[in-house]
């Protein structure tokens, strides 16, 4: 027997949709200034849509970057508090043309919505809004009272909310956090994710002279800031990909055998990994570390952009005078983000050829992040998950950094349920990002069940 | 007393400086697709202001990539043919925000002209074509033979140029070639070079993943194409600054210790180069070498730019799919770019990290150069630059690659005398390359001379 729940939300599922594609199509890349106007719609659209929702108070907060989106329905007196946190920025989509369809035009092909923030966030932070639209029209009211705190700077490291929630713990107060910005193990498989990795994601600049030189005339005796910035990488990481800085694993804290063997019994094959999702000759990574445990326990470095001298097509014999990497860290629980920055800091001054002069600036941090899976409000979600797909919840880590998590838990001191419907093949941060939907309307389903649990203390 | 050659250059400086500026304002730029118009622009340029000149038979030359010039003046029967050769086209002018003045909006400030190719090397072929005006203008005739060759891929690697070269020698047959595209030792110092080094350059493109990944997602077993770079990159060349692949120094031929010794003579001082040109903390390379020896006659590696990933403001945290970096090496006398670049690509394989593919592009090659002082001609040469700037001429080499000079010698047979009026300071390649006006106008005179000098034999 369908209940007012899913009677809602099938008959209004057509909008619901329509809905989703406005708010994917305004290209909201909060690390790129053109978008700034971008910016501003899209939070003006969640805004809008959490008040249409039925949400009170709703209010756009500025701040010194993109606004954050707050809204409550509190009319639960002695229920719990659900903080839902999520976020309505996306990375950029470069490079465009590998897009089978244009980034910012969703088209719905083989019940996936195609488009850029699809999966990363905006088809999950909008299961939150719907899920609370759907119990207030079917059913009048929310079985517990619900925060809705929703940022536009996730993708450039969440300076705003993360001041926010340090600055307004009262405001924020709550029982549990909800965030949906994680994925499914495997389509159809209820996931719960109870850890995170952290991150530390620097640009090291390097300077060699005072201008850009022709290295046939200079080259011999001038310093060259790309072979400089190259020698410093290659000697950060190892062949076998030890990271050198010194003291970098002295904090590592390695999983529970019981938690590596549940790893072990997840449909996981390392070959269909490679030949499926990556793509490459081989996988690299450390010897004696199973493929999941180097994604979600195991600190990585890496590099992501290297800018200087010439870039274009064809030749130019140039020694740059400047030229800068785009340098990260992957950190496990209980490496400290800032230890792990102030010790590659060091390091890298420490490598830094003769000639040049090097500097490491900080473009964001996040704390690794680790849950209890036998809390009540987590099993209170994974319960909801189990109900909603039919199967046993399974308890996995993410190797990605949600920041935001790592701050709820110590400004406000609650659990954060990782209840993620993205699923493994979403192409995140890639051409071709897309979300499953059967996901987005479960997820609707599954986020209403966690409410009700929570309320009914299950 | 002033010749009448003396009176004509002073009587026209005003309108020769004016052509000059007309020309130096065509954004020629050969490495670019989006300036193919201007690159038709300035042949045209060229080809007209031969004829105006009084150079007969002037055509534009078709080829696969950009025109050639051609013209000649044969009406010294019994007299030498002296073979002019300079090239129309220009380095790109980025990093543009460094301009004092626009690239291609020339500027006479304190007796230089500041545009992009103002010394490299539109100035100074425009030398030669107004030393043809003054003569025939002056007195009616030229005291040699001349045939003038320009060409549009100076700049990145002038492929049709060495092929027309290769292809018509009977066409271009001459007793000596006529080069102006080096610069003086020092300024006021005549200087003849006589040596120049030659070039491998490469695109190194790395392969990983299938697409761009996700850091978080994928950090830890997918292989990183930037990093591998790096790896590879600073294996290529120790940090001691010798370069790692096998054979590489086997045929490098030391210069004389006559040679050696007349370079300790010039006026040179290694600290006001690092301070004055370079302007970084240090100068480095190879130890047990002067400064000029790491410049003129040891080969070097240098890498000008790494592309792939993400380049833009902010942080994106991505491993791209594929990166490239552009790298070339410096060669000198008896190394063979064909084997260098072949051991060059058999060393990048053999450091290729598991999990890459990695593949060498030659994006141009050019034979190192060497002439004897002694040469009849080069000493006509060196007594015009004496006459003209009244002071000894110096030999010199240069550690930059003029390609087409290797040309001349193997398929023409004749030296090639590099009259270069350019001054150290004249940042070639960098943002805001001047060309000292005062220069212009001797070196119209010199290469008057050099004629002269030719056709009474002295």
């Amino acid at each position: 027997m369908a209940s007012s729940v899913d009677t809602y939300i099938e008959s209004h599922q057509d909008r619901f949709l329509e809905e989703l594609k406005s708010f994917l199509a305004i290209p909201s890349v909060s690390t790129l200034p053109q978008h700034k106007p971008d910016i501003e719609r899209a939070s003006a659209f969640v805004a809008e849509r959490l008040r249409a929702a039925g949400i009170e108070n709703v209010e756009r907060i500025p701040t010194d970057g993109h606004p954050l989106v707050y809204g409550e329905w509190m009319k639960a007196p002695g229920k719990p508090t659900v903080l839902c946190y999520g976020h309505y920025d996306v990375q950029p989509p470069d490079p465009l043309e590998e897009w089978v369809s244009p980034p910012f035009e969703p088209l719905i092909r083989n019940g996936n919505i195609y488009a850029r923030g699809a999966a990363d966030d905006k088809g999950q932070m909008y299961i939150h809004v719907k899920a609370a639209e759907t119990l207030l029209a079917a059913q009048g009211r929310l079985p517990v009272n619900v925060k809705f705190l929703i940022e536009g700077e996730e993708e450039v490291g969440g300076k705003a909310v993360d001041r926010y929630v340090a600055e307004h713990p009262t405001k924020l107060q709550s029982d549990v956090a909800l965030v949906s910005d994680t994925e499914m193990f495997a389509p159809g498989l209820p996931t719960l994710c109870v850890g995170l990795r952290g991150l530390v994601y620097t640009e090291v600049v390097a300077t060699g002279a005072a201008q850009d030189l022709h290295s046939g005339i200079f080259g011999g005796a001038a310093p060259n800031p790309l072979l400089g910035l190259a020698r410093i990488l290659s000697q950060l990481i190892s062949p076998d990909y030890r990271i050198q800085v010194p003291g970098f694993y002295d904090d590592v804290e390695a999983p529970s055998p019981e938690e590596k063997a549940s790893w072990a019994r997840l449909p996981f094959d390392e070959n269909e990994f490679l030949r499926e999702k990556v793509g490459s000759t081989a996988l690299v990574g450390e010897e004696g570390f199973a493929v999941l445990e180097r994604l979600w326990v195991r600190p990585t470095l890496e590099v992501h952009g290297i800018v200087g001298g010439f870039m274009g097509e064809g030749a130019k014999t140039v020694i740059p005078a400047k030229a800068s990497a785009k340098v990260s860290m992957r950190l496990v629980p209980r490496q400290d983000p800032q230890e792990i920055l102030a010790a590659f800091q060091k390091e890298v001054k420490r490598l830094t050829p003769r000639g040049l002069r090097v500097e490491v600036k900080t473009l964001s941090t996040a704390e690794p992040v680790l849950m209890s899976p036998s809390h009540p409000s987590i099993q209170a979600a994974a319960r909801a998950l189990s109900d909603t797909f039919r199967q046993p919840t399974v308890y996995v880590r993410g190797g990605g950094s949600i920041p935001i998590v790592a701050r709820i838990q110590e400004s406000l001191g609650i659990p954060v349920a990782l209840m993620g419907f993205g699923l493994p093949d979403d192409r995140l941060h890639s051409p071709n990002e897309k979300f499953h939907l059967p996901n987005f309307f479960a997820g609707i389903r599954a986020v209403t069940r966690f409410w009700e649990n929570l309320a009914e203390g299950r």
